[in-house]
């Protein structure tokens, strides 16, 4: 992780709804800088999609030194597969040798979360630190664990912290009940308001600036959410001691005074023993997973 | 943590009440054979606890090739300093370099439950593991976490999963309610059945006694802490998702049918999204530090 990144870099997003591609290079005072991110959206049957990730790596790769491609869902860095996605259907595809039989640059696949983690890292908010959490609070909620200035993998399982146990009964999307993203996430805390509210809302934010017109259902389901997410945190602080937690995805986007404020103020009520980590906004809010694929490429060059 | 122990390696594990001493040699099987242990009760102020470290290092260095300390509490594992000891009183004390003064072999010094999770990797319960939890329910709780094959640090604040916050308003010693070591150790079962019992305890193995005779209040304290400790395990394992638990201490000296089995149940219906660790029992249940401290000397010869 340690290389930098080679000057043009073919990078590829895969999510679940939508897929990315774009092309970073890295300006003359070391920041990176993305080009166009051309778009499209998801194919929903796991033949389709491992085939659209495929192409889409052909084309990324025109033109560059190296090629980065991360993947959500369960992710094995190490030997670049794609072990499970829930939403794109696959298992156990080893995308690295595939992409890597068509195109004539070198290749490196991992998941867009650790990957998102290491462009902080380099570039953003947990710039220097060894010991720091990032979490995506988005459609689900996990985190890229850094400790002694490492990131975890453990076969791709590590920091899937949506899915701790924290209050209530709400059905997750796991088969359990009680997760953290089922209640905390930003597509959580939609289910919970719409399940309450007489007018439905589309996303999160929506929910926030009822919050900020002080609509008292919206604002007990926020509250609730922030509540569970600190509890989620907290936990994940015990286990790791992060010095500093960056929190990037859709509810992050809410801000400073609606949450990341209150977060810290429940997170330092929550830990007594364990340092109470630095919260701070991730600096790659939407661009995390293509920036990071970068970081990624980067490996290619150390070999 | 990969070099052999050194043939004749002198021990020493400090503990809040008591701190004792050893030899231990590897036999011509690679087995770990340790000599007569050596006891005596620990001083109860700080300047007179660091001497008596300080004295028992030197006496254990005597005939040896190399000298390992093991330390409760926060411990720099890299640099070789008690952070700081809630029982021993101490802060910020650089024992390597005090110790390194006094005695003429090479000497390291580290934290004791991650020393216990290094004998029980090279010699015991998580032999061959990559992603592993060697968990320690004694007076307190804690955890040596090793991920991707390295041992967990984060300035010796990783794994204290004896404050993760489960049910209850329980007090800690930390200042806060319901962490779990404050309802699932040894010391807290024993605290809570002796809230409620006739005739006060001793041990949790006296409340395990009273389990196996069914009374109904110490069968009640028991389900109760299990339930917690589950609660802890699955939270820990979903943050980084071991293949193993490995559980020492007093209270894993109830065995099979009253600890590890109920766990095992507890902890798979907890988990649904992380796949369920096998729990295992360790293999050094009293003198885990004693041979952890042979592994961290053996970093001796390493550089």
């Amino acid at each position: 992780m340690s290389a930098e990144p080679r000057r043009r870099t073919g990078v590829v997003d895969v999510g679940g709804t939508t897929m990315r591609r774009s092309v970073l290079e890295v300006g003359p005072d070391g920041e990176p800088v993305l080009g166009e991110v051309v778009t499209e959206p998801a194919a929903v049957e796991p033949a389709g999609a491992v085939e659209q990730v495929l192409a889409m790596a052909e084309v990324a790769s025109r033109g560059v030194d190296a090629l980065g491609v991360v993947l959500p869902g369960i992710v094995d860095d190490a030997s670049g597969t794609g072990t499970w996605s829930e939403n794109l259907g696959w298992r156990d595809v080893p995308f690295r040798a595939l992409v890597q039989e068509r195109v004539r640059v070198p290749v490196e696949v991992g998941h867009d979360v650790r990957a998102w983690g290491a462009a902080e890292r380099r570039w953003g908010a947990a710039r220097g630190l060894s010991d720091v959490a990032v979490v995506v609070v988005g459609t689900g909620i996990a985190a890229a664990l850094v400790v002694d200035g490492r990131p975890l993998v453990a076969h791709g399982l590590a920091g899937e912290i949506g899915h701790l146990r924290v209050a209530g009964d709400e059905p997750c999307a796991c088969g359990g009940t009680g997760c953290l993203e089922a209640v905390a996430s930003a597509a959580g805390i939609v289910r919970q308001y719409n399940a309450v509210a007489d007018a439905p809302v589309r996303g999160a934010i929506d929910v926030a600036d009822a919050v900020r017109r002080r609509e008292p259902l919206a604002t007990e389901v926020w509250h609730t959410a922030l509540d569970r997410l600190s509890d989620g945190l907290a936990a994940m602080a015990t286990v790791v001691a992060p010095e500093a937690i960056v929190l990037g995805g859709g509810l992050a986007r809410a801000g400073e005074d609606l949450f990341l404020a209150p977060l810290r103020s429940r997170l330092a009520a929550r830990l007594r023993y364990t340092p109470v980590p630095d919260l701070r906004a991730a600096r790659f809010a939407g661009t995390g997973g293509l920036i990071g694929a970068a970081c990624l490429a980067a490996r290619t060059t150390e070999e």
